[in-house]
């Protein structure tokens, strides 16, 4: 299988300048002196994640007489609002296909950004997607399984290589995948002396699975979406699997409390709002230490679309000294 | 009277280098389309504000063997840690004097850094601050009167100017007017045709009462410390506002709940974490639009350290929709 390269990346990143935030990374003055934490903040990108870096770059790989057709996506999630910000950015239609029973706040927010919005029921969104591609001439942006985005999410790793070269510890989040695969080629490429591990929720723990047993592993749904972390109950394709074995050097989990503890310590001492899926890098930093190598560390926060009632929540746990 | 120039402010961004945060521009996708708004995160800093840019400016230009001997400041706020911060990466030793009423928080942040704390009435600060520093032959870091802290502060207008360059209105926060002085200096240098505004509390709006004099006037301390914007108490020095007069189009004052319900939006819809004082440049440009010039518009957000129950309390009455 053919697998991303540093100049796919480096070119994703030339085609990115302007419509991408530039995110720095943030020194935790508390953190550990052998092991130093740098966050990337994701959270600061116009749609609250790193998800319109792969968006933006599969849309400008287009053809611009294919772009001209327009783009679709199917997602509930960060993924819908990145196509949409991407497309708007880029002067062209999206359509979004979004589940039923998504929350009104998200698919106000999609159409807020000039995406045009079809409501159906959950197991059918993909089909109707793929449908309206069809019927539309328009391009079907993946959220994760697509060499482009791939590339996109890999620009956050040359940022990082970038700003910070001799980084021993890099942290992402696992989903589909996609952000861990464009990640860890970056880094390997650029600072092959770093290690670069993925991070799950226990209760999604199914990548973790997947790479002990050398295949993929699946996790039934209805297991899956028990974690609050929203963003990280997808599981990997063969592509974004192919790269994580290459690129990874390591996976932790995180329980559900230690997320949830994350979310208020970043908002109490980082001063950034992360949603659970943002929090799960933090949060491995913070209780696995000791299955950690010292030295430099990053972690990503890949987002920060949190509920706002969750938030208050987690607050109100928090105590005022982090 | 000698005023700060754009090359100072290029000579303090050199200097600058890798000890402080190269802040983005964060787009916000819910602000006018015909007055974009950037947001220019500040609370990513290390300390939590811009504080740390202006001290690390004038720490470097310390000849070595004065350096060696050491700095003192005086402050309960974000002058404290970003001394300590600039200090502790300079490698030298730090002395803060807080008043004894300061919140213990406060106190443990700026020991967490490696500074000396010693702690004083209030009303004994300042000679505290300048009898030690004569004892122990070590410097006097001010919070703002200073033209190399303006300096410093000013390469926050440099970095504007580098990512937005057809910016049309800079809304910076006035307390001391280091800030705004710096900042002013960097825009219309490179940004001639771009207005700047300096935004106040309206309990604390003695610098806009100053600019309608032609000369300083002062409100009484009981009067400017009824504002929650606590990092906004202080006044300009003759120093600042000879270069306030000369670079800002005007003062916009915004309510105690018009910057209540900002620092609110900006957790929810733009995901960071601000101070009252922090939130007075969005808050202009969410309630002033009337007295505002159209066209691409950034609002410093200058710091995040706010008090956690106050953040909480914000929190419970801003709407989820933000």
């Amino acid at each position: 299988m053919q697998l991303v390269t540093i100049e796919d990346i480096r070119a994703a990143a030339r085609r990115m300048s302007g419509a991408v935030v530039r995110t720095p990374l943030v020194p935790c003055v508390w953190s550990d002196d052998d092991r130093p934490l740098w966050l990337k903040p994701e959270n600061l990108q116009a749609i609250g994640a790193f998800k319109v870096r792969g968006a933006h770059n599969a849309l400008a790989k287009l053809a611009p007489e294919v772009r001209a057709r327009g783009v679709v996506a199917y997602s509930s999630g960060n993924h819908a609002q990145a196509v949409a910000y991407a497309a708007r950015v880029a002067s062209v239609t999206a359509t979004i296909v979004i589940d039923d029973t998504a929350p009104g706040l998200k698919v106000a927010a999609t159409r807020a950004l000039g995406a045009e919005v079809r409501l159906v029921p959950l197991d059918q969104r993909e089909a109707v997607a793929v449908e309206l591609a069809r019927d539309l001439g328009a391009t079907l942006i993946p959220p994760f399984n697509h060499p482009d985005v791939i590339a996109g999410q890999g620009t956050i790793g040359l940022e990082i290589a970038e700003d910070l070269p001799d980084v021993a510890v890099v942290l992402v989040p696992i989903s589909g995948g996609g952000l861990a695969s464009g990640i860890g080629v970056a880094i390997k490429a650029l600072c092959p002396g770093a290690a670069v591990f993925g991070v799950e929720p226990e209760l999604a723990a199914d990548t973790r699975d997947s790479l002990r047993a050398g295949e993929l592993v699946r996790w039934p749904a209805a297991q899956r979406v028990r974690t609050s972390a929203d963003g990280l109950r997808a599981e990997p394709s063969e592509l974004t699997f192919a790269h994580l074995r290459e690129v990874l050097d390591g996976i932790l989990t995180v329980s559900e409390a230690e997320i949830r503890s994350t979310v208020g310590l970043l908002a109490r001492r980082a001063r950034i709002v992360a949603e659970p899926s943002g929090a799960v890098a933090p949060a491995a930093y913070l209780h696995r230490a000791d299955e950690l190598p010292a030295g430099p560390t990053v972690a990503v926060v890949s987002g920060g679309n949190i509920d706002p009632v969750l938030f208050d929540e987690i607050l109100r746990e928090t105590p005022a000294t982090g």
